[in-house]
């Protein structure tokens, strides 16, 4: 391995010395601890990071969004470069394969270079210019000028289940940078060094580029020293999460207990529920239970987009019953992401089994069968599933609840769901045409609506809209992947009579960066 | 008068019997009662304007933008018809000018046909286009299609100090009702007969339109009896909101403790600091003196962009002074728009007057001159106004603290402020030039940035920002005025390998409506 770990955390171009040890990684397949020791950032560390990152801001935010792509592309240059250093680290913290670290890193430094693009090409500040009319009766109108700019220093929490795209410099760290906010990176404990690995790699950049000290900072400790801390700090005015629901949860209450409540954006848990209908089924039963089982078992069904919930019309869908009790009877336990996500989703099955009414429709035949990582899925019918919450409940892993009843009690469930990241729906297009409000209805519940396809595998693109009601999200309103998710970091400001050498290049007459703007509310450039 | 008030809330297309007496309205002169007593909404009430919304919501989100628009403009003519009954009512409730009531209702259908056009126009969806992929290594893209859609039903509550603009078919329900969502209007008890008129209105203008019943109800009632039961109903998925602070902070808690916590967009409080460099003064303090005082008594002061905050550099500004203090010492109290504010504004500015290091600079010479309404002015030292937390504070009304220091210290009080609607700066372009960071720490601190202007004075428009960090708003990344504000009450939802026949309009392939959309990641129409 070429990078050092030291076991410190990244406060601006210098390292931390910590105090009390945070912990060590674990090699998830052995349970082995893994070297370095990691540090808990000192409260002295963690005010330095982000007085830093408030230093940082004046520069950072100002800086042409030429300059701050250049940043951005050299970040994922940097990460290339020790690419072998985190699928190595990478596969022994998180028992991920080493096909999905590198395939991940892939999707890291190419959100990096989406948003680098979307800033280089500058039209996504969304520039709207109402010009003067001093003549206007009965009163003349002042040059009004907006244009989105940065909060300011943002806070990022790495997730467990994607140690690079949604880790120190994943989705919600490319967005904020993006959008001109300094970030500081609260490392997940059950990847230090991958996280060790990466924010040097983004220091260099950081460096290389001749970026403001603090613009970037890792530290590492728990949410009782660390987390609450950064979020609370009055600096900070934003934060991205991606977890739990406690988790989030806990993030929303101490963003809004601050004497300036700021906002959270917590990627939380979904269910990702999947309506069949007939025409799905007489399509062919055995290919859709292939693809559910593709979907629910993939990366050991850890993805928050993971299908948990599948309607399915009473009376029908034998061969599909068969063909999944087949595929997951004989199908193998994976490993977990850490000990706390394998017990979990261990706790979470065996509640699921126990409740009255639930049916084990399929279980792992493997020795180990009923164990971490082993996949599982459960029956109910509609009236039971309405009456126990804990139905609606996430199994973080490999397993899913079929829910039979008929197509109006399936219709009718829809809006008793809680909010969700994804909603599905299989059959013809002439039963999607046919059943348009269960669309509209699923649409109510979910980001993004799928047809004849299923949740996993979320496209980074202009349009992807990951994110939905709460409490999939803490605030539906945004996305945590896509360019849209740059939104979650800005506000519009806008200028009312200023000079035109006094505004910035977006806003000024001449147009000088040939964007996109609104003038006089006509769209051109 | 034409409208005949009963006294009751608006229940869909119903009227409500009420239980208790909600209150009476009060003439703002003379403090008389005014007839009728209004009803507060039962509790069955409140539900039941709220399941008819929640019941129209399918409907109505799924109109066309020009339906929509129908509808708006429909308000519109429907408050045309009835503009003296407004003005009548209006100028007795709440004290202000029969010119102000009929200027206010001109702003207000002009808010309602801007939004119109908006949605007939259509490109706000902000429509997004990733087409499929399927050859694509070493995984194939899925059709991908965004756009932005209603959330539910929306809660509004009316402003006392706007009792169109802000109010029963303000800008708020103007946003709401144009992005798709019905709205149940809570009433303020200051102005409760315009409410009632202008609910007819729209409740006229629904009917004539068609549009399904729920779309908009009006209720009437306390905070605790009505207001907090709204705004924690778990239909409601939003509210707007124009107040006091502490108005505003209880319906953020209220939103918050929800089991599913919902955004509330709170215009609350802000002083909206104005930054006087030398080169203004040398240009003419008389007249300086003069436009500020205008400012700040316009309306008796009771804008939310009242200038109550302006540094002056040390040692200079005597004639701006000399001229405030002849302006504010002949002028003449004006009737303030409630007994609640008169009074809060007495005690504020005898807070102001008696905080050590706080110095009278000029007060109304009138009898009443230190009475409701009345304009006061005060100077404080830097260093005093950054001890002292209630110099911070807003007097809502004619009144302003001058703040004394170097220009140093001005610049670097500008952090310490909290957050605010506006901020306005005094000067050169080339002062303007050669304190960018001054400019930019202000940018940091509101939402809308004035050059050589007051802020008094809200365009509504394409380009407007009227929000800004809390404590101004309890949003910072939204406005309250402008077509930018429909984005409050949407969120975007994405459709994955849906077949074009089953798309809404804005995501076909052959764009029937002709609107602008991001086709893989190029705009066009």
């Amino acid at each position: 391995m070429k990078s050092t770990l030291s076991g410190t955390s990244v406060i601006g171009y210098a390292r931390g010395t910590g105090s009390t040890a945070a912990g060590q990684a674990v090699h998830a397949a052995s349970g082995a601890k893994l070297e370095p020791v990691y540090l808990s950032a000192t409260p002295e560390e963690v005010d330095q990071a982000i007085d830093l990152a408030a230093a940082a801001f004046p520069a950072y935010s100002a800086l042409s969004g030429k300059e701050r792509g250049a940043f951005l592309r050299a970040i994922a240059e940097q990460i290339e470069g020790v690419v072998d250093d985190i699928a190595e680290r990478g596969v022994m913290e998180t028992g991920l394969p080493d096909a999905r670290l590198r395939g991940e890193t892939v999707r890291t430094t190419g959100q990096l270079r989406l948003f680098a693009a979307l800033i280089e090409e500058g039209s996504w500040v969304d520039a709207r210019i109402e010009k003067a009319q001093p003549e206007r009766q009965p009163l003349p109108k002042a040059d009004i000028r907006s244009m989105l700019r940065p909060l300011g220093p943002v806070a990022v929490f790495c997730a467990s289940n994607f140690p690079m795209a949604f880790s120190v410099a994943g989705g919600d760290t490319a967005a904020a940078l993006a959008a001109g906010c300094p970030v500081v990176v609260v490392a997940h404990h059950a990847h230090p060094g991958v996280a060790e690995i990466v924010a040097q790699a983004v220091m260099r950049a950081a460096v290389v580029t001749n970026m403001p000290e603090g613009v970037f900072s890792l530290l590492y400790g728990g949410g009782r020293a660390v987390g609450v801390p950064v979020v609370q700090h009055p600096v900070i005015q934003a934060v991205g999460f991606t977890g739990s629901r406690s988790g989030g949860t806990a993030l929303m209450k101490a963003a809004a207990s601050r004497p300036q409540p700021i906002p959270v954006y917590a990627e939380m848990s979904s269910v990702n529920p999947v309506v069949i209908l007939p025409g799905a089924l007489e399509r062919g039963e055995a290919a859709l239970a292939e693809a559910f089982f593709n979907s629910l078992t993939l990366g050991v069904g850890q993805f928050c987009t993971n299908p948990g919930l599948i309607f399915l019309p009473e009376g029908s869908g034998f061969v599909f019953l068969d063909r999944l009790k087949q595929l997951v009877g004989t199908s193998m336990p994976g490993v977990m992401l850490s000990e706390g996500i394998a017990k979990a989703y261990v706790d979470a099955v065996e509640a699921f089994a126990g409740t009255p009414g639930v049916e084990t429709i399929a279980r792992s035949a493997a020795p180990n069968g009923n164990g971490p990582g082993a996949a599982a899925v459960f029956s109910v019918s509609v009236r039971r599933f309405l009456e126990e919450d804990l139905l609606q409940g996430e199994m973080f892993g490999p397993a899913a609840l079929i829910v039979r009843g008929t197509l109006e009690e399936i219709a009718a469930t829809i809006p008793e769901l809680e909010g969700q990241l994804t909603a599905t729906i299989h059959g013809t297009e002439a039963e999607l045409t046919a059943h348009s409000s269960l669309v509209q209805s699923l649409a109510n519940k979910a980001g993004r609506v799928i047809f004849n396809g299923f949740p996993t595998g979320v496209e980074v693109c202009h349009a992807m809209v990951h994110g939905g009601p709460y409490p999939s999200t803490s605030d539906g309103r945004s996305t945590s992947v896509g360019t849209m998710s740059i939104h979650r970091f800005v506000r519009a400001v806008c200028y009312q009579s200023f000079p035109d050498s006094c505004l910035a290049p977006e806003l000024q007459d001449g147009n000088p960066l040939g964007i996109w703007r609104m003038v006089d509310g006509e769209l051109g450039r």
